[in-house]
């Protein structure tokens, strides 16, 4: 008699919600006030042990309850399904999701509805690196090729890059890989820093954070720029002569600009030597992308924390409107969808620095690059992860930063699962939080 | 002492599904088992007449109830707001809830939230036409080009259209408008039916209706393609062979393809002299069109209506990528944004053949198309608005097509209101249409 297999038995939604408006924290040219939020899932089992899968969706506040709306309604798809048949294969899961013919009209694969298929997703493979007792990245970095391929979904890539393609470049990423994993255990990953950035932060906590960035070891910090132009020049050249010459200055303007004004901002701002220049413009936009690229260059073109799924990220590809991808790890749907993101950066030679911050996107976005590091591009030139110094103490297994580089997690998992007590204390409304929070208005009203 | 001034007091959102799935109305190579739906607002005011402001988004079924979270996610920003002081600028409404910086993040301007925006500001065009006392096209092509112009949001299309050749465009369009205005409510704006062509419909059914079709003075017909190549094939003969040369016959794939196979496809049907091939591939794919366009020539390429936004049907016009707009008057942010998409063509030069079908689409588009005729492009020459015979009967001012045109509504307001016993009937699961059907389901497995 075969054993009874395991169920994925509920997929319990939280709403949780982060005071940081009352910060500043996280304030840039498009996004003033974000109050820092996931879409929260758990897929639980009925294992003996208690295994579940963590994911989110992570939003800026308002309308995070829809975002969990839309996860609530994949549930019919994932409850009851058999554990080991998920995790062995999540892409047919996330091919089931994605196809959803009812569904997918709210879409197709962009926005509310795919960002929740990508938390679905996501807390799958967080189950799927638990119960191979492996952290994600090195989940990734040890399987087949073949397999590998069988996860992501070639719908639309083909023009650019074919499934005997992919597989070329993940037999090719086969080649040192084991010495790769080793270096990565011991030096980590780079990264570069946000933190001293923000566009509410004043020049002093702007010059003490700067110079605190260098001291702690990133080659790299960045600047929120785009809501004033005069501002910008005076915060780049105090930035500037805060980190010296040969530290990395990347610019962000939070896709405040038209095509022509982001030339000539970013122009405005080159004797200030930026790295590269972020969302110039909308995410959507293609085009604009490859003309602001050709008339700003040496500086940059940078984009991805909101380009909506692998089409987009193919075109940006082809037109030659990128330098620099930056990949979001629960913007699109989920590691399936990252998986072809990656390829495709690897096959137009064009480095991925992912997109972090949030809640707990540095926490997921490591693995991502790692994987990419250890089997893909084989290389971290270039490259660096985002790092945002804010919330990880939410979660149980948080990032360890090391002189500016990303530690390898080795705890099973895809370090997503969050701190119960801070599930207990943020969710929104009724958490204990929110709830002190809301009697205090009352009084303060009374 | 001024007057108080009337407030919208509520915004009411209703879950409405129609069970169309059963009959197999609406299948096509992606969406085998549509029940069509909206996602309806109602705006009520405190006016003693009771005039309200009604709007929907079209849905195929699941995941209707998430599209309503995310319109009522939008209330605060209209409850309460002065009813006079909203018709006279909607646009000032669009901008904020568009520029909504928490709920952006769940966009930006694409997917689920840019839809329930759609949705309360149609709702509010409805309004503004009822309190004008104009049909919404009137409403509009009687508007100043100045007042028309200050409606659109023009970020992201200044390297495409600018305020000053938006102005220029709608000066131009007032030459004649009178004369356009009579023509139009004698003969009504030309229509084309995809009811005879449906993926699920027999050899029979197909060829009684696509000769009905000739039969009721349309000069276009469509049919759904890119299930079974063999199927298509015959199928296209068929109808060809039914309708004679004269008429036009479109095809439509519903995204099914890749570039490749779209183009290999298009030409195996070329010899039944296919008018255009809708949606060959991803609605996202900018340059998988022109690619396509490029190769398919003289089929025309049409798409739109699952394009998410003004940005990429912008880049679809600068890159050549269509030869047919196919705007939808509920899947873009509404009213406001499908006049910057109709001057956008008008700039271009390429033809608006607006999707329509579905639930009330035909009610709301063809108030664009003839806004369009007698105030834009000025020509109805190669302009056809998209008729299927589903739905109408729900609807309280349904939209009346007599020898192939749609007749001009007289009836203030959008078209947009269902009737109340719809409503009733049709409400998910609640409604008496769902309840029973729950019973009986209930009853069957007892």
């Amino acid at each position: 008699m075969s054993p009874t297999p395991l169920r994925i038995s509920a997929v319990d939604t939280f709403d949780i919600r982060f005071p940081t408006s009352r910060e500043l924290d996280g304030s840039d040219a498009m996004n003033p006030d974000p109050d820092y939020s996931a879409a929260y899932v758990v897929l639980r089992t009925d294992a003996e042990d208690g295994i579940e899968g963590h994911g989110f969706t992570f939003t800026i506040g308002r309308g995070n309850e829809v975002q969990v709306a839309a996860i609530h309604a994949l549930r019919h798809h994932v409850v009851g399904r058999d554990v080991d048949e998920v995790c062995a294969n999540p892409g047919a899961l996330y091919q089931e999701l994605v196809g959803d013919s009812q569904l997918r009209w709210l879409g197709p694969e962009k926005g509310v509805m795919h960002m929740a298929i990508g938390a679905v997703i996501n807390a799958v493979w967080d189950l799927a690196a638990k119960r191979a007792d492996k952290p994600l990245w090195r989940l990734l970095a040890e399987a087949e090729p073949e397999w590998l391929v069988a996860q992501i979904d070639f719908r639309y890539l083909t023009d650019a890059l074919t499934r005997e393609e992919a597989l070329d470049i993940l037999r090719r990423g086969r080649a040192g890989a084991g010495e790769r994993t080793q270096r990565l255990l011991e030096r980590g990953y780079p990264g570069y820093t946000t933190s001293a950035g923000w566009l509410g932060y004043s020049d002093e906590k702007l010059t003490r954070l700067a110079a605190q960035a260098v001291a702690d070891g990133f080659t790299q910090i960045k600047l929120k720029v785009g809501a004033d132009l005069d501002d910008d020049i005076r915060r780049c050249r105090v930035a500037r002569s805060v980190i010296g010459p040969d530290i990395r200055m990347a610019i962000d303007a939070n896709q405040r600009w038209d095509v022509a004004e982001a030339i000539r901002w970013t122009k405005a701002l080159a004797e200030f030597e930026p790295y590269w220049i972020e969302e110039p413009t909308s995410p959507d936009d293609v085009l604009g992308h490859a003309a602001i690229r050709e008339a700003v260059a040496p500086v940059k073109v940078a984009t991805g924390e909101h380009v909506q799924n692998r089409v987009v990220f193919k075109q940006l590809l082809q037109a030659g409107a990128l330098d620099v991808v930056q990949i979001d790890a629960a913007r699109v749907g989920g590691v399936n969808e990252n998986l072809a993101i990656l390829l495709l950066a690897a096959k137009f030679g064009v480095p991925v620095c992912p997109h972090a911050g949030g809640v707990g996107l540095c926490e997921l976005v490591q693995h991502l690059s790692m994987f990419d590091y250890v089997a893909v591009s084989g290389t971290t030139e270039n490259r660096v992860i985002e790092y945002v110094d804010h919330l990880h103490d939410h979660f149980q297994d948080p990032v360890v930063i090391r002189e500016g580089h990303y530690t390898a997690p080795t705890a099973p998992g895809f370090s997503a699962a969050m701190r119960p007590e801070s599930i207990t204390r943020y969710t929104f409304p009724g958490g204990t939080f929110w709830a002190a929070d809301l009697d205090e208005k009352k009084g303060r009203a009374a």
